[in-house]
């Protein structure tokens, strides 16, 4: 498909890449005090192995990655021919287990007695089935022992994450210039899709349009609602494209607005800006939630910003860090994360607005750079 | 979009049905020794409440059923107005939890102390929060506690589940006619997916297209390989339609067949239909397992059939369930699975036949009833 924003397809990461991450990760367990790391299929499992089986299932896939010793990956028996064949298999070693056999028993020949992070995203059922195996482990979620796992993104990656927020920020300016009036949110969510698409985008995660009352429902997608001269419209989209996450919200009106219309929308905008400016070196990510939300709460609005400011963004869309009351993770350069405060006011109308950053020794630097100011579209 | 198989959208479930799955499920905890369930987003809290929230992300939603005492499904407080929106919120009690609180803490207030079977899904970050807050609970999955939760289907749910075998049958009987030798596999794998969207599919789940060696390889997708006069071709297609599962393989060849080819293919045919003749209510689910193995060992095929012979569908495509060694599960009328041998020669050529069958006083009744002979195609 061709891609108008022009961006070419980056090289694809290398088993030596693989082979940097795995012994960073393997260091950071042995700082954190863990005998190893344990990783499932999902955004972990691809950072360090460029490993994604065709589908996660109830099949147990995981890559154990020791404090000390080689790392190994197991997988079901008949998926073994992909697993050979994924980029980081060259830089660790192979197990396999056959359905009716056990595979916690399989798994379990791996660990040692100790303390492991496992994915956030793991089957509970594998968990239990470790658990049971093995009563000298004990086990913390990555996101609560080793946060910072993918949180610093090198320069390829910021590179595939700046080409991802252009491709969203392309399509923004399309849709500014398509009819909302008289059409159902879902006619223009299909349009965002298929814009996002058009600039390079894989994979399309959700294309929020909500309208008017729809709007003040912070995770309505879209539906049959016919958008009406008048309207607030909350247009938040993002996906995938080679293979890191976009994610960007901005809030339109169609006609004029009203002046309270125009005022939280300015609002919402002064504290998007605010907790940008909020971003430095070393200071905690609770500051940038803290800097937006007391830009709201002075306007009187504390009570309508019902969600935390932003999240880390990269071969997910919600990924640590987290910019939320009682993060105390220090900003480190090359963290990627959205900025998105809003005022939802139930049965009427809401504003969102939202932008990925980047930390730099600077400060911010944005991802997303199209015009915040509300937009009149027809 | 027009289905030319022409069955209508059956009627959704309602709050009568979903009051009457949870009254059930309370039961088969109290039976099975358990304090209650925890349902978390995906098939079980859908099959218990017809709630899904827009995405399965680290913010924790579960549902609680007590086997004394009411249901209460916990969500992000920002996900709130589309939980009360569910079919099932007549049926259970609602509450939230705010970005910046700890969640684990929130749901901890639902739960007393003892046993609990848990969605084998869950992700493993929540079951870890709860065990950190709650000392006096132990946890298994739901698999291992209650595998018969989803497993019996009641009648609307088999109407569902023919119209989806009726489906891909239809887009099998579609797929004879197309061009094999010279196109690549994916251009034959993206026919498929159309043509189960024409015949009613909302979702594909996987259209495998294993031609050649790279049949042999079971979970093989479908890639570049262009396909040649001479190769054997594994079809395996499915995905969700009106909400329930379709799973089918055919293997067809293009052009004629080797002898050695024909004579394989009908080992797995003979093993399909042995499977298919040890269906029997109240014989263990391993039985059917062992039968269709036993063709294919007596053969001297064993040790290339590589899987399980079948896994249980519903509102997925793979639960329990599950027809493999060591499964002592009786079957009951209602159980709905696959049975599906195979027989895999690397770098050289793979065998499956599928069908999904459905467990009857009378013995199995198939949902794909299209031939199992193998097919010549060009």
């Amino acid at each position: 498909m061709s891609d108008p924003t022009g961006s070419a397809e980056p090289a694809p990461f290398t088993a030596a890449d693989f082979e940097t991450r795995l012994r960073r990760a393997a260091e950071a367990a042995r700082e954190a005090g863990l005998t190893g790391l344990l990783l499932t299929p999902g955004p972990d499992l691809l950072y360090l192995s460029g490993y994604a089986p065709v589908a996660i299932t109830e099949r147990i896939t995981m890559l154990v990655v020791p404090v000390d010793g080689e790392p190994t990956m197991i997988v079901p028996k008949l998926e073994r021919p992909d697993a050979e064949e994924s980029p980081g298999s060259a830089v660790f070693a192979l197990a396999d287990w056959t359905d009716g056999s056990d595979p916690y028993e399989a798994t379990a020949r791996l660990l040692g007695p100790g303390r492991y992070a496992l994915s956030d995203s793991a089957w509970a059922m594998h968990l239990l089935g470790l658990q049971a195996h093995l009563p000298d482990t004990t086990y913390g979620s990555m996101t609560a022992e080793i946060p910072m796992l993918r949180a610093i993104k090198d320069d390829d990656e910021l590179a595939r994450l700046a080409a991802a927020g252009a491709a969203a920020d392309a399509a923004y300016g399309e849709i500014l210039g398509v009819r909302f009036a008289g059409r159902t949110e879902t006619e223009v969510g299909l349009d965002l899709a298929d814009l996002l698409r058009r600039f390079g985008h894989s994979q399309v995660d959700f294309t929020v349009v909500g309208s008017g009352p729809n709007g003040a429902n912070p995770h309505h997608e879209m539906g049959d609602r016919v958008i009406e001269h008048g309207d607030m419209v909350v247009l938040d989209f993002g996906g995938l494209k080679h293979g890191y996450g976009s994610d960007t919200t901005r809030t339109v009106h169609v006609g004029e607005p009203t002046d309270e219309e125009r005022e939280v929308h300015e609002i919402v905008q002064r504290a998007q800006q605010a907790g940008f400016e909020s971003v430095r070196v070393g200071v905690a990510c609770q500051e940038v939630d803290r800097a937006a939300r007391a830009v709201i709460t002075d306007a009187g609005y504390g009570e309508q910003f019902i969600h935390r400011v932003g999240h880390g963004i990269g071969l997910t869309t919600h990924e640590p860090p987290y910019m939320v009351e009682g993060e105390q993770l220090p900003m480190r350069p090359g963290m990627c994360f959205s900025i998105e405060p809003g005022i939802y006011l139930p049965g009427r109308f809401g504003v969102r607005i939202e932008d990925i950053v980047t930390v730099t020794a600077d400060g911010a630097r944005r991802f997303n750079v199209t015009p915040r100011e509300m937009a009149i579209v027809e």
